[in-house]
């Protein structure tokens, strides 16, 4: 397929390489810095601009990939009529005059490091059946796991991300930081970290919990926020952690 | 060594596994349970009993494997004199009466799942230099991770796995409880699990951490607090660990 690319993150440059080394011509960048729109027209070699009125008339989908307060924006700015216009967003509606679907990868992107496409699962989601359809195309071309789902199980999805994924690495800031305010290195814990991940992708992760908390082991528990009793804030996240986990396990 | 393990859940089943193949031999198992002491014992072709005092004497090293507030009743039963009796807990103490050395390895050891112990950081600690080799030679025989440290950086240590273990798992339980009550797969954010675990093989956590609070975005975390209104101890959690990830950064 013909592609436009709005946007120059982190999603937009890993989505970009991932489109075109599938087979699909990026016909453009756009990015409202010209510096950026320029850096990724050149890595993927196409055209670039930062003036939406001179966004190509050629594509046969837009992709929008910026931070979801600029979707509206450029959303209601975009020049170009009857064409598919979507955005890449788990938390924001389909529902945005001028957006006729969704295309989600979920992945956590970070400039330092490559991801392998093909295993992320990209949620989509069309404004009437033929949307849906080139956005299944499109998205099977790049991923092996695309699902169709409405808004909220798409919100839904994004939050269970941030709790399994962006929450997951602050604990391993803070185990981090424990560690170096006591002399020790992180490597010690990255066996732990692998295992842990590893455990759940065979089975539930709440038949797999370990630990003081699940074990009702007071006496450790006790131990463990008098050693962090300095440490307020460290203090309060593994109490309320704790807490969940028995609250958690008795419901479960 | 000839080793007497003392314990038959699954600290002493993985480790009396792991030392048996590096050739080390298992002379006898303990467990106050006289059942799960016979099915540790047949599994590792080896004495058992359950009955202290009549433990085997030629043991070079006693081996405490059970939970933490059992280590004490064991260590002051036990009968034995000038014997190199150790227990494995990471927030037990090497100063209680009877114990001379602390054998902890760091890992999350499940029945459903086999470990490579040579891959398992091992704290160890000797109440004096001959305990403290022994142990040394011990570890050094089933890992290939080996770290002396004191009880204070022990228990750090074992601090900085519940985060980043005990407690990133409850985080994918949530994941997963989220998912299902909104009728997705929890396979879905499977390979995001892994992915945030591999980054920081590689990476300072901090410097890797992504996700709306990191980038301060007010509106995403409005419309998760919204979507997460009826679910009152989800939403206190997504609270404050983003609180905890904004306030994170700006020390770092």
């Amino acid at each position: 397929m013909k592609i436009v690319l709005l946007g120059s993150g982190n999603v937009a440059t890993h989505l970009g390489k991932a489109l075109k080394d599938s087979g699909h011509i990026i016909l453009q960048i756009w990015s409202r810095t010209r510096g950026h729109a320029q850096a990724l027209g050149q890595s993927l070699q196409c055209d670039f601009t930062s003036n939406l009125s001179h966004i190509n008339e050629d594509g046969e989908i837009y992709i929008i990939a910026v931070s979801d307060d600029a979707i509206d924006e450029i959303a209601s700015s975009f020049p170009l009529q009857n064409k598919i216009l979507v955005h890449t967003s788990g938390t924001t509606d389909l529902d945005i005059p001028g957006i006729s679907g969704v295309f989600y990868p979920l992945q956590t992107f970070s400039k330092q490091k490559d991801v392998d496409f093909s295993k992320i699962p990209i949620a989509i989601e069309g404004r009437n059946s033929e949307v849906t359809e080139q956005l299944n195309y499109l998205a099977k071309s790049v991923s092996s796991k695309v699902v169709l789902m409405n808004s909220e199980q798409r919100k839904a999805l994004h939050i269970a991300a941030v709790f399994a994924c962006n929450f997951s690495n602050h604990l391993y800031a803070i185990a981090d930081k424990i560690l170096s305010d006591n002399g020790l290195d992180f490597d010690l814990i990255k066996p732990l970290i692998t295992e842990t991940a590893e455990k759940v992708q065979f089975n539930s992760p709440v038949t797999v919990q370990t630990g003081p908390a699940v074990r009702r082991d007071e006496i450790t528990l006790n131990k463990h926020l008098d050693f962090l009793k300095d440490m307020t804030a460290f203090k309060d996240l593994y109490e309320q952690l704790s807490q969940s986990i028995i609250n958690f396990d008795q419901k479960a």
